[in-house]
């Protein structure tokens, strides 16, 4: 089984990181174990840092059990390499939720931008239904330089937060909610019609995306040689 | 044409305001001008106050061009008969929008609580990208009994009144936006999904339904006989 | 695991009630049994009363292992707190649905307003099929201060108990049906759709939600200091 | 333009009456004029009576300037030709309507199955916001063999019927309504989950369809020679 | 649990053979096995003859370890109790399927009507894909009075029967297809579109619905005494 | 006017034809009558054929009045260069169409195959309502290399011919229908849920990719070098 | 068991082969074990070469408990017959996928071509969030008669790929994603509404349907009695 | 009319630019004459630049007639006050479009980045179906700090942009297509559910809500002093 080639089903993606600044990340879905397992031995053999995302608590433990040196965090099902270098990033991310119900889209953002060497601040259920939680938080979440907006059911969060703060907000929907929830669609629906300008949005429960664009954006504070 | 009969076309409830307190309302959509001045006619004769909704300036024009003793708002498209006489209620209404593209709807609400005896105040452009002209209102807007939050786009006005009041919220989506907003459905997914306990929902741009429900609430207030 | 700290995951609103009427609810689903409890604990050391929404057999065994002096309906999925106290509300609310599968989502909304205070009378099983089974308790259920029409299907139960009472009625679609009723699209449409003004609507199966406003309703029964 | 030949555009169905006892209809939009005066004219040679649908003004006022011996109803757009005979059929069609809106639909039913010798009832305006106008009429309708029920808004009239008839009940939606009616999804969807059995279907303001479906039906109550 | 009284949730509708023509069925899914027996002992203490549709093999099986007299086909999922009588109807209805898969949905339609009297010829798999296979039954299918076609993927079976037969086509979209098929949403529109005239629809998987339909329509065979 | 340059609002892909055997057309809503202009004018300078489609008749009128050489046909809106040369293709293409309102959706693919060098035969009005006039001209049909089947309502021509010829067969469906029709959604999906094999789908109203992808096919007829 | 007469329940196309090239087709799904085996049975009896879609483990592993000589790929679960021959066919077939996760669908197409006769090349992960492993494979991808492009999220590998091959590209969406991916709505929407011509469509997931279509193009290659 | 009082209707946010570093909009539609004229003076008495969007020619051409000092764009919609100052943006933003039917939305989003100060690069018609068109301008594309991907059809754009920069890319679907693209949802759709991380997306045709956004991202160049 180790020895599966992983060039009969996959094209690693070796120069990503370099041509967008992010490496390649694996998404588990649908990926049998010794597919997984060849892909990232492949990265291992590279030294080349990866993501895994919607890793199933059974993938990460078949690939531990094959002494594969990866991290596993069953909340936000995101998988990371223990090999590979990421220079740390300049700025602040801060990420906030509307419910507790958030926190597995919420920590899929946090862990994608730490591991690409972002500082995340998190500010966890502060929804609009008790706008005050909000307002107690206002002050340091006008510290981050990227403000990612997790919320589901009717998703007013980055709205409010657009309103409210001079960094880009990047809303994340969720599925958290029912019936005409639509499984998340109210939320994204809400989240792209924002009254409010300055928010760009992701897919429904992308907090990978969210954390990912979030740091292609703090990557602007950096001094770029071309740029005169 | 004075002599169509009503008959052969509609079915006037004459019992309706004695088995639901609010009299029969007019579609005016769809009618011709004849059927319309028919209907109108017989209301007229038995002297039974009537509203007609989503009335045209054609429709309008045509009725009071007949002599018909009616007042016609352009803007809510609110057409309302000089004749018959509506109990006062007691409570006050507080009607609230997202902004100012909200307008028709919110007077089609506020008038239609008028008409019907109530007292309306209204709250405009209050809408959640600037959360602080909300709050420099909402002393006044809770001293109401019923709230009415109109709003299209995201609809996050209800949810947000939602949190900040005690007194019943009725959310009316509007049609206001473009693309993802699908000519209203976001703001109704939004309001049905409101993170916030205590909001109901009426249609898409039916400021007419929310005028007529917060008038039953309304009548709440009333010290009724079989109440023991 | 009693250790565990809310304020990592969860802000709870304790001036909720004060502002709003209706104290903070815990909307159970993805809360995990650590995270559920250590909220459920912080409510009881404020000796705040509290109601748990789609609360699973497992959690509620898992809380009521833990000591903690809490109420759980299987039915209903609705999970009460035996501390705190609240005050009783003037007038009654008549529950009232199409079919017997409607009764989760039917008691949901009356022991949330039973929790809250409200008497509730319940009418199951009165939907249009069969049209003589309603009239037969229709002079019960005009005494009614608020009617909650629950119905799944076509939905029809709230448009023709909206033209037969006078109290305002909020309606309830149910995910019942099959089909082309899309997990209760149909219901949800029928109903913001009405052709008899004075109904307002909650989102599919949130009988929590028709409970909670039908109480804001109720409150406007008391005598309010500044009402002049 | 009278040479135009219809076999480049079409292939008239001259044996469709035979085969299924309901002669061919012409959908008229999208038909140039030319094109629709040469089928008609064809139809004209063959002595075939033939009906048009969805007919406008200018069409049919093209036709009737061709001398082409035509009727139009401006209401129901129906163009029917005065040529060809039909037999009259037994029993007796009831057409309702949940309000003054749904005329054209109606019409369209009613004059359909006029036209192919069924003898109809119109029961107009007698929607489920006010049952007793529908209760009043109900000894009338049961007598129908087929009963057509009309209705847009939440088309809540097709389910109350079916529990109140023994004939089958062949619903109607319009698209009579706004916002959330989805022009005519809101009734389809209710329709089709009706908790009454009994009742059929045809699609959105398909007048035409439902009154051609009752005189099949009504066939049925012809002595068939081959029935034993 | 046998003294469980049904009027805490389900009001039987006992008189409705006589008003409809069709006896009360029990919809069993979301009701709990002592609701259902306590229902269906209330009818069988009444001698009423009953039919259960959509019931689990769990709930039948329960039912009958009560020693409840009722018999379960497990592909239609019906349920049929042993006690009532009920009279045969003329005529012959004819349930066609597009494929194999369309099965159960067939047999629901094919066995409610047998229940209720009605003698059912069954053409399965005579989909269009072969269309010869639907040709070489045509005769047979032309001596029905009533064609029911039950059909999934892109539904047209019912479309090309109505163009071949002159007795009114009930269509039954079945959820048999996958993708864009959407859960039978995809024969449900296709049959609600049908350029056939004649052919009305019920819900996708409504083989009951159907099978009641058809047995009104054979009503119209029988000499009514109020007909002159 | 004429000097409005290209290259700052269209990059022109004069390799296209070369690369793909289809050169470049142009899409013709949403351009400006001198937008239009240049860019055929710039196809005229390098003698490259060119199609545009959806060519409104003001945009037709325009270019030709400003003198240059395009046909312009208006019942498929398909303009046509007269400069430019392209090679005939082996083969035939048969579009047939399920009724007279087709006919601008087919124009659209005959006219695209036949400006690419297609040899194409016609066959209107065979839809499934009266299947006899299919079955007439399958012969016909059959010796085509490629079908395109045009289809509105239910769709289900594709189907039908899909299981009687052995030629692939592209389904078109149109926007011909109304109500539940949804503007063509009802016969896509029915054409995507095909039971028969070997037939494929364009989007709505696309005769131009119907015509365009049947001459690729055709393309497979010639010898080409590179196949050994 | 093995004595249930198919004829019950399945009307099997021995033509089929003969009249469309393509011999009929199993869709395991909703068949029982026992109508499974009994129409495999008949195919085999014929010595008629059968393919099986969407054939489950357990499906196929009770066929081959019965000694019927069929094979099983778990990956695309397709089942085929070791009887009955079939020609080959001139040509070859690029199958490309955009990710790992679409590789069932891919396969499933691949293997029906090659059961049916065809060469088959892969090009597996080739999406265009690195593009340059497409342009490393075109080379290789222009050698095709025909390409099918499977894939699932955005869905943009068709029509890049449209725009730089000649020959037909069969485009198949894949469910493969999440939340706004709506189960393969969005990459099936993206491929009908490609900007490059040349592009058909086939239902998500139906690698079945692009493989037996792509077949049929191939057999263009033939030199036909019937051309001249 | 001049002494129309914008309180009546609207509440300016005249804080927004200090909280949020972007002005106030006018979003135009829906705003009678007299509303957006008092609006626009009274941002003009305060010396508040401002910019409106999907400002009709007709609301343009009233303002300039009572000599307020605005500037108008047409095929952007943008109106423009020329009051005020706008401090400059360090740094560039590249508007790319897949086709030149997408200019008005990529010049509204181009115009509204430059009237805030950045530094906006054109590059239109670069879309995936000549794929070598996008290549030619990739080294210019990746000079900027921003890029934003405007297409509409498959709206496969902004994937391949994101595959190939470092930069954010912003997304925005537009409305051009037709049938399948349902208003812009497929390009929607695709774009959120995009293989290539990085993206983010706005509502259909919202070119102003992404280049809001990209001033936002460009003001992280800025140094900020609360940042160490």
């Amino acid at each position: 089984m180790n020895h599966l080639c992983p060039s009969d089903f996959a094209r690693l993606d070796m120069s990503r990181r370099e041509r967008t600044g992010f490496g390649e990340t694996v998404f588990c879905p649908g990926k049998t174990l010794p597919q997984l397992l060849a892909i990232m031995q492949r990265f291992q053999a590279a030294d080349e840092a990866v993501l895994g995302t919607r890793c199933t608590p059974e993938q990460a433990a078949f690939l531990q059990a094959q002494n594969l040196p990866v991290d596993y965090d069953p909340t936000s099902r995101i998988l990371t390499s223990q090999w590979g270098t990421i220079a740390p990033l300049k700025g602040r991310i801060a990420v906030c939720t509307g419910g507790t119900a958030d926190l597995p889209t919420a920590e899929e953002a946090a862990r994608t931008a730490e591991f690409s060497g972002a500082t995340v601040d998190r500010f966890y259920d502060v929804g609009v239904a008790g706008i005050h939680r909000l307002f107690s938080q206002l002050e340091s979440i006008r510290r981050a330089d990227v403000v990612i907006a997790v919320a589901g059911m009717e998703g007013a969060l980055g709205s409010v937060l657009s309103g409210l703060v001079a960094a880009p907000v990047i809303a994340v929907p969720t599925s958290v909610g029912y019936g005409a929830g639509f499984q998340g669609l109210a939320p994204l629906l809400a989240m792209l019609n924002s009254c409010a300008e300055g928010m760009t949005v992701v897919n429904i429960d992308n907090g990978f995306g969210a954390g990912a664009a979030a740091c292609r954006m703090l990557r602007m504070k950096e001094n770029r040689s071309d740029e005169q």
